[in-house]
């Protein structure tokens, strides 16, 4: 047999050679370099055999994107090999630590035990030093096909239900494969691989993150197993870097601050993924509606609102029943007739659109409405503000003719980027999302032509306007292409906050025209946009992004303001007074706490800026302030803080900077 | 026998006597002017038998309220006997004339037929004629008992089989009875009473206003009858005044106005019952939740967003799903669980509260939220914006202690007044809606002691405020007590708008509590409030109320810019800039028509203010204006307009007085 390299030399090879034979074939240096190779573009790694005739890539310590992930994978199992040891060590069985799955996933593995007991974080510390031992000792790792019936009998011999389960549910023709590391004794698992070729090619750069329960094959009727999540890196920068950002995240998680802040709540009563706003989330949400207002109204757009219910005759003729009812609340039954609430807010504004005749004077039109939909998302799928059922949306559709397309378009691109700037968002990503030929009829309408040339126009659109963009094929929206744009919060999360949607389906199947000049009737092009995506998803990206502390304009409570001692009540109230006069949202403590507790409390709920009046400020009219940005500042004319604050908050400043 | 008079004197009479017995009895001049009697309080007639030791009141021409409404119910039958005989004269036998109900609503009557054709405006006046001549030929009334089975055999011969219907359904121990005009020959009809004695007595001040289709008692799957309407007044200025309104009331009809001015549209693929906000509308709503957001802050309001639907649980506990189903959505099954749209938003606002500990440090506690609400209303009941299936309400819930209680209370009413007389609604009842005991545990929860209670509270806060008010049994929320207020619009209909409602049963089941002073757990009392209503209902009332002629700050579009030729559109653009730059709402008509044709179009659009710019006004910076309050104005410097505009608009005026 022989096999291709990359550079299109073939390269002959005894029948069934591994990838470890190819490495050995080109030469001894590359031999004991090889940590893994790619197959025909597939990772894969040296102890399997290779397909005759296939393109071949050697990968070294340099290919670290791909090494990576073989390492990681590794790692998982050292980590189930370390847990069996660690049980061992306290006198269970090691048939009492039975396996469940352990694959890679973004930064590191995981694996799901079911163990005699309960692990703890100190058990995580413990293990971690066993799965350092197991990579010094640089054990090898062997790979081997075994017989379905001799594999099933091994684990029915262990009486192991989860391994019987997943060889059973593996199809006919799919070779069952063990990888085993240190020998004969070692440690074995069923596995379809690829692994690094010994535990000496593993990363010291590696750390158990945490413990969660997960429920075998993620259904919850079935048994809870224990979940240890680990993460690596291929070097100590990048996994300090990433630890960094894990702890910082856990202190910015919008479900700690959420509650802390009293920005929502959730309530079993109520159902998972339906939050409630508190008051202070409230006027977040509403300032976010104040700015989409003043923005929209500036580019043109006009408010409407639609119903949260309609018949499923609207969802039919939009599409969403044949193509998205899965994702679809069930049906109440009114009348004898079915009734969904809303999934999306396009089909009602394109009855708004159709409500009147439409001449080309009236195009573009730009519909512009928060509305809330409704949609069916698995229990389990949940995640605070982050993925809800019931989510408020900063929804607008764009009405145009063909020759408005790239001027509406790049006007939608622009908000997006105006919202970027305002929002201090620096590092986005926008995807041009396409459908795939496969899911004509299925995920997408029927239409090959007209995805095609719509394609092709925003790609053109975002070209000419000098856009930074990628493609992906088959991340389409049922009725068109799409832009989704991710963007990376302060700590290097990333969020998918918002789509450009361009839609050449809808407009047709709701029948909507416009006059032309010419007097004809036409088919508007529709696009459907949400640049500050949901309240749920904006407002849990703002809170992890900012960590809390809001500019002044979002901050729920703007000014604290805290008197020295009971008799300075009067002048803290009146301050308050002038403060809420020039629209500023401002309150008194007027607690028995001594003033150092006061000022501890406004802090913890990360009030911008906090007030502190005594004699002197009220025989001056002044105040003495503190706030995130500036230090301690005494003696400042009531008026002049206040004007400078209100003005700050009216233009909505990302940094309010010092008095002048 | 005897009877009691009005004064206490016992009056002896032969057993069996009638109304016109008694009044004979009391003297000649009485007998002669009696119209009808009061028995025991009930109205009754002088045809019917007066039951032995009843206190009886005659009734004359002076006691017109009672009066009239005997004589709209002896309309009825005139009607009935004047549709017969004006069929029979085209030929129609006259059993071919059937005859369902026919009775008195309020300010006239109506009578359902099946007849062998269908009527036609036309028809009503030729109807009206032959009326007018029953009436001439002051006909006797006369009153006889019949057997059941000899009245139903009756129209059993006639093949009548609405009457036969009506005979059966009623109960074993329910006398029958007709009512008979003309003597022998004349017409007679199976009624109950009560009725003038004679066709003389009947006013002339009547009129047939209107047809319509109506189904066989109000059920769609029974025939669709056809209902003639009349309204009859004591005298001819009422009668005048009430077409006046009806035809006012027609051309205010807020479906009209609200298609023609844009405001709102409904759609058959969405449903009935769920109106779309068109982009004026939405202009109306938002202006209507900003005046309530600037209100509520005020006063102490904190705003917050609660879910529209909810698990059951929730309705369970709230006593929603118990006492209000019938009204509700039907549920939808989720992850096998009932989740339901929400009636109402009371329960959501319980959780936000009882989402923190409190204490009487944070009552009152005050939530507000306009909130979407949705009810089910019988197809057949739906009416434009006023009687719809979605609604989204002006809501708040204030929890305080009960000594806080009558100054929340009474806050809660002034807001009421406060909005009044924004609106210039200068005519309203309020109304203390109380329970009735026959509901306990049925209607309302059963707790009789703090019902007694509660509406003692209530009705004491209304009186120490000095609030005019009446008390009506049996119409309580099926928590408490509530004040429920009637407001007149402009031509005097009457609309139910608002109500204010008390709580001593929410707060419990929510186990709500706060810790009192006494470091006590206490519960709360709740008040539940919606002064501006739904916005719905709201602004149909307001369409109607103003007919379409919206004060500045209201009206979706408050200036129309006209120039007088196209060599005038950029300063027509430029004043149109400027006026949006103060905030206002302005539009450039830049379209082809003359100028007469664009300042008309804008008088049809209702737009408050109309300003032409010609030469002159471009030179100068002035515009001329008309406006529907003020004569036209020619060469007012638009810096001093526009600032006039922007003012009056900030300020909510009702009416925009002139520049000076």
């Amino acid at each position: 047999m022989h096999v291709v390299l990359p550079d299109g030399k073939q390269l002959d090879l005894p029948d069934r050679a591994t990838g470890a034979d190819v490495a050995a074939a080109i030469g001894p240096g590359l031999a004991r370099a090889a940590l893994g190779l790619r197959v025909d573009g597939r990772l894969s790694d040296l102890l399997t055999e290779v397909p005759a005739g296939a393109t071949v890539q050697i990968l070294t310590g340099r290919d670290s994107a791909d090494v990576i992930e073989l390492q990681r994978h590794t790692l998982a199992h050292v980590l189930a090999q370390a847990v069996r040891e660690h049980l061992e060590a306290e006198g269970h069985a090691p048939t009492s630590v039975r396996l469940g799955i352990g694959p890679v996933i973004e930064h590191g593995f995981y694996y799901d035990f079911d163990l005699p007991r309960s692990l703890t974080p100190d058990d995580l510390e413990a293990i971690e030093e066993r799965m350092r031992a197991i990579v010094a000792a640089d054990l090898p790792l062997e790979r081997t096909v075994v017989e379905r019936d001799a594999a099933l009998a091994r684990y029915r011999a262990l009486e192991d239900p989860y391994k019987v389960e997943l060889i059973e549910d593996l199809p006919e023709d799919v070779p069952i494969t063990f990888y085993r590391q240190g020998g004969e004794t070692g440690f074995s698992d069923l596995c379809r691989g690829p692994h690094v070729p010994r535990t000496g090619a593993l990363p010291t750069h590696f750390k158990l993150t945490s413990l969660a329960g997960a429920y075998w094959r993620g259904d919850e009727r079935r048994p809870m197993l224990q979940r240890v999540y680990g993460v690596a890196f291929a070097d100590a920068a990048a996994l300090e870097k990433h630890l960094w950002q894990l702890e910082e995240a856990k202190k910015r998680d919008h479900r700690k601050l959420g509650a802390e802040l009293d920005i929502f709540t959730l309530d079993d009563d109520i159902g998972p993924g339906l939050p409630l706003w508190l008051p202070r989330g409230t006027i977040i949400v509403e300032e976010l509606e104040r700015l989409a207002h003043e923005v929209e109204s500036a580019a043109g757009y006009q408010h409407v609102r639609s119903p949260h219910l309609s018949k499923e005759q609207l969802f039919i003729k939009s599409g969403h029943l044949p193509y998205y009812e899965e994702s679809m609340f069930p049906a109440m039954v009114i009348d004898d007739q079915k009734y969904f609430v809303k999934p999306m807010n396009c089909p009602f504004h394109h009855k708004i659109y159709a409500a009147r005749p439409r001449s080309y004077r009236d195009l573009p039109l730009r519909l512009a409405e928060y509305g809330t939909c409704y949609r069916y998302e698995d229990h389990g799928a949940l995640m605070g503000l982050m993925r809800v059922r019931s989510m408020q949306m900063n929804d607008a559709h764009i009405y145009c003719t063909e020759a408005q397309f790239e001027a509406e378009f790049m006007g939608v691109i622009e908000l997006y980027l105006h919202y970027f700037d305002l929002f201090a968002i620096d590092s986005y990503v926008m995807r041009l999302s396409k459908h795939a030929a496969s899911g004509l009829g299925k995920k997408y309408v029927d239409e090959p032509e007209l995805w095609i040339r719509t394609e092709a126009m925003v790609r053109s659109a975002l070209e000419r306007g000098g856009i930074n963009f990628v493609e992906a094929e088959d991340e389409a929206a049922f009725y068109g292409p799409k832009i989704d744009v991710q963007i990376t919060s302060a700590i290097g999360r990333e969020f998918t906050l918002a789509t450009n949607q361009v839609d050449f389906s809808q407009p047709g199947r709701f029948d909507l025209t416009y006059v032309d000049e010419d007097g004809q009737r036409k088919t508007p092009l529709c696009l459907h946009r949400a640049p500050l995506s949901t309240h749920e998803r904006m407002v849990g990206f703002l809170i992890e992004h900012y960590a809390g502390d809001f500019p002044l304009w979002l901050a729920p409570e703007q000014v604290r303001v805290v008197p020295i001692a009971d008799r300075h009540l009067p002048y803290a109230t009146e301050v308050a007074e002038r403060l809420t006069r020039d629209g500023l949202r401002a309150e008194v403590d007027g607690g028995n706490d001594r003033m150092n507790a006061k000022v501890r409390s406004a802090e913890l709920k990360k009030v911008p800026y906090i007030v502190i009046v005594g004699d002197t400020e009220a025989d001056a009219g002044t105040v003495s302030f503190r706030s995130r940005k500036e230090p301690q500042r005494n003696g400042v004319p009531l008026a002049a803080f206040s004007d400078h604050l209100a003005r700050h908050a009216r233009e909505r400043a990302g940094q309010v900077e010092g008095l002048t």
